[in-house]
């Protein structure tokens, strides 16, 4: 098989998924290409409006790339929203101005759960031609990241219809009508291990699950109606990418600290964890041994961090590296590793000068532990 | 000592607290009197203003019984409001309509720290008088929870000036000038164990602290800036009340699960848990062996049930109380307690009839287990 793409020349993020040894520790942000970046906002204004961005594979690609312009980060991922999925299932997403996503069809009652069916993925084409465009634009520099919502996460959205700060609908629709909630995140877990396949498919060289409101559930709902239906789109994902190499899955719960014993039973390679778990604590749970199965983790410095002086950010990113400890150093064999990001997305008021600080402090620092 | 107080009929609650055998699990509801109560809304409307019920000692002595005029529940809570003690200091509290609690100034840089000082109790002396009414009102029904935001908690709202959701200038702060952080905590946690003694001091028979933004912290920066200084208030309380009875004290940090294992070095009887936590787990790092130290537990169940039907409250209170499994029930020695109770406070939107089925269901299934 010959792959149609140029060689990678960083493949530090994805040896690091695979436990593989790696020199310093691979660095990416969620959220890396956002509204902190001035050059960002500048193609949101020309695209009109958020979903005219995200429905262009030109426009994704030219902000995915924009943060690999100003920083050394290691890995690159699709710019498109958690939403496409429901949206293609004909909930009619927007993006008012200065609001959170909106669905104009809210899913709340057995007549509406009834209806979803695992979309027509032509409707998602723009993102697998972005994902396509943005895999050629890169060139081989870095590794590419394709991504999807988690079940759980995007059931949240399709019966509230918006953001929540206590997910009242969608809790009150769990607990009174579990069996609706259940065929409601079967057909979203289908189609969200169809989504990210086609991701794949069209180039995408490793792969994320945000579950970025598992975290909302009680323990006992959180195995039931999160974690069980990522597990399902897990075990349907391909493990082999368009070039022949191994495309790794990473799995992040947001507030899912307290379930990573559980979670580590997840057929996936890559934990995120936010900024409340400790990395040593969930290294000894999770990170297995050497030579042994176990997950890479990937995170988890505080985005707030981001606000303070150089010096007090190169503290803080040494911190998180001494709380992982020594990664596994023996190109022999795998062991545990660490992917250095956030505990959760950039906000949007970051100096864009804080993270190139960041960035060199991770990967400085990192060498110099190795040595 | 004579107590100028009627003798106490239900002391399930402070038994429990203290770790010793009850005949059934106890249980209360955190914001048991508030918006989801008819009654309440006809108070408030009364009051005219948030404000103006919470400073009113016979307005929140009516709306404290409120709710134990319905259920069974097995202690009141002094109504009130956790930001009481920074509008003390000076910051100007308001609540607008339908919006969240507002501070007139915020507290950012060096100047507005300096000028921080520990409040008049003078100035707080309307909290004291509604804590005198309710106990006398109460007439030894069921025992009187007093309550402070913890140190952190407040410092949130003093600097954010509001709620949010980031917590984006606190945490700036705290990251970019530690220092400043640490002199408000310092006088926050003298204010607050000042403010909780003279709550003891006019009749309170358990006081708790409520960390409700403990959650949002880094694991490091919680226990330097969140537990250290809910440490230094809980060694500055009073132990004995009015009546010469032993005073628990309570602390809840919401979304604190991972710090369990930590929080168990807390000088506290009763360490509150949000939905997420495992009972059974939470029990085995804090709960203690019988005859020896540890801390009693008091949750946990989603308010999210309390939208489901009868049937499926029953079950859901049924599973917490099954995951805490049988406590304590050796009356000539102390050992693991449960006090039932929310995962956080009951949403407005409550059907009160559920919450009748829950109280109903705590003591009928906890008796039950004892059998």
């Amino acid at each position: 098989m010959t792959s149609p793409y140029a060689p990678l020349q960083n493949n530090t993020f994805l040896r690091a998924c695979l436990r593989q040894a790696t020199p310093y520790t691979p660095v990416w942000l969620m959220r890396q290409a956002g509204r902190y970046l001035p050059e960002y906002k500048a193609t949101r204004a020309r695209a009109g409006s958020f979903m005219g961005l995200a429905t262009s594979p030109e426009l994704a690609c030219e902000v995915t790339l924009q943060p690999l312009e100003r920083f050394p980060l290691d890995a690159a991922i699709l710019f498109s929203d958690i939403l496409t999925v429901p949206d293609a299932m004909g909930l009619g997403l927007s993006f008012a101005e200065g609001e959170g996503p909106r669905f104009a069809k809210v899913v709340r009652d057995e007549a509406a759960v009834a209806e979803l069916r695992v979309p027509d993925m032509q409707k998602l084409r723009y993102v697998f031609d972005a994902v396509a465009t943005i895999r050629k634009a890169l060139n081989g520099r870095v590794p590419l990241i394709g991504f999807s919502g988690s079940p759980w996460t995007l059931a949240c959205y399709m019966v509230e219809g918006r953001g929540s700060d206590d997910f009242r609908h969608v809790k009150a629709l769990m607990y009174a009508r579990p069996d609706l909630m259940h065929q409601m995140l079967s057909v979203l877990a289908d189609s969200v291990a169809e989504y990210l396949n086609a991701q794949i498919d069209a180039g995408a060289q490793a792969v994320m699950v945000f579950d970025s409101w598992g975290g909302a559930l009680a323990d006992g709902a959180f195995q039931q109606f999160s974690l069980a239906y990522t597990q399902r789109v897990l075990k349907r994902l391909k493990s082999i990418g368009t070039d022949g190499q191994r495309v790794p899955s990473i799995v992040f719960t947001k507030g899912g600290g307290l379930w990573l014993p559980q979670m580590s039973a997840l057929p996936c390679d890559v934990l995120g964890v936010d900024w409340t778990v400790n990395l040593g604590i969930a290294r000894a749970q999770v990170g297995g041994e050497v030579g042994g199965r176990g997950h890479t983790l990937q995170g988890n410095i505080d985005p707030a961090v981001l606000f303070a002086s150089a010096p007090q950010i190169e503290a803080q990113v040494a911190k998180i590296l001494e709380s992982f400890g020594l990664p596994h150093t023996d190109a022999s064999t795998t062991g545990p590793t660490h992917i250095f990001n956030l505990g959760h997305g950039i906000s949007q008021f970051t100096p864009p000068e804080s993270v190139a600080v960041l960035v060199e402090a991770v990967h400085a620092y990192s060498r110099a532990m190795r040595r």
